[in-house]
């Protein structure tokens, strides 16, 4: 299990963070800014003891990283990888088919954080991302992720494919989003399923679309190539979604 | 669509430019300058409805490409805006019913690109954007928009719900995605539509909200509020998509 240093910013990000439970060591605010949210980031900090510092603008703007602080940075524990086992393990107490997501070098933390956010929301047991030539879990993506990132675990592997042969033995299966498969209207996207989402610019790599068992197309009609990677990530995670729903 | 990098610096350059009708989306101004040039900037600033921001004279130097601004920097469109008379008029001549997408206070440059990119792929007829507390078409959204902003017309509106009034005496019909809406799977998603997307952090305007025909809402099982916006624009203007299909 890796660690990553954690500072959190943002309003919906930083109040998130608190109501999952995560410890929070130490809170800076906009020194004078008393609207509702500020107050209501205020009062948790003060239920978990958390210390509270006031500061100026020029202050929060030098210590922020993302340069979107809204008047609020934190710093806490760092954000922790899960582990592939985990997310299998969590689908088996909740007696679901896993639902996983594996993302073959999403490199925006914009974009890893809202396929985060989305996986949450879909009910996704867990993330998988690689360690080489991808984005991962920085203040950024947790801000993107609008607190998604406290609940839904992400897992970073060395070998996308040797993951996903283990998962296949598992009874696990996987479909890439790619321009060259079927409709995926007609993929079927029930069960124990893995969704794989390609680089923002290159796609799925060719190893992983060789490991994956079915190509799933988005339909396209108008005049350029590709959605957004986090678009496209969710547009075939509520494909699934609705699958699912009209299965039961 | 024409490409037009547009920063503008200097008093006589930028009323020049407001007087002959050039859309400037930003203006800075030097803070506590208020002699007889910078007050006719205002006053024409005003009436076109562009935002005004009142910065330090450090900031416009580090904005400035020039080093010539004289206390006054401007923002042009990057891109031409289109008219939503426009977009009806491409409808017609493809025999499709008009197919828009009305965005109601995306602030985000890259969600607004991402939604023009998804808009074009989806093959809607245009997007229809606020003048006030929204992006405009920047070099950003451009970027993000992946080339999309060169094919599908972006048209700047006083007032979405004016709008949406008048396109409704044509025949169109309005639905929000909203969390208290209808599930979007029973919701009709065909015909002359516009999909309305709400601010990323508010949601949909009260005021526009009453002037819609239907709230969708979009299946979320997870553990936070909200998809990303432009994730969430993608994944209604899919099931439009789907929906048309099954029509055919």
């Amino acid at each position: 299990m890796r660690y990553e240093e954690l500072t959190i910013e943002g309003r919906n990000a930083v109040l998130e963070a608190f109501r999952s439970g995560k410890t929070i060591d130490k809170l800076f605010l906009l020194d004078g800014c008393h609207d509702g949210p500020i107050q209501s980031i205020a009062r948790e900090a003060r239920k978990q003891d958390t210390i509270i510092n006031y500061v100026t603008r020029e202050r929060l703007d030098q210590m922020s990283r993302t340069g979107k602080h809204q008047g609020v940075i934190a710093y806490g524990a760092a954000y922790t990888y899960a582990e592939v086992e985990d997310m299998l393990a969590a689908a088996r107490e909740k007696g679901e088919p896993p639902f996983l997501f594996l993302l073959d070098g999403i490199e925006d933390p914009h974009n890893l954080g809202a396929i985060i956010r989305t996986a949450n929301l879909v009910g996704a047991h867990g993330v998988i991302i690689p360690k080489r030539r991808a984005a991962g879990l920085t203040s950024t993506v947790a801000k993107a992720s609008a607190g998604a990132i406290h609940y839904t675990p992400v897992a970073k592997v060395n070998n996308l494919s040797a993951v996903m042969e283990t998962l296949k033995k598992e009874g696990m299966w996987f479909v890439c989003a790619d321009m060259d498969g079927e409709s995926m209207y007609r993929v079927n996207l029930t069960g124990a399923l893995g969704l794989v989402i390609g680089n923002e610019g290159s796609g799925v790599s060719r190893l992983v679309k060789e490991h994956c068992d079915l190509i799933a197309s988005i339909p396209m009609q108008g005049d350029i190539d590709s959605l957004n990677a986090s678009v496209a990530a969710g547009v075939l995670a509520y494909e699934a979604v609705r699958q699912r729903l009209n299965a039961r």
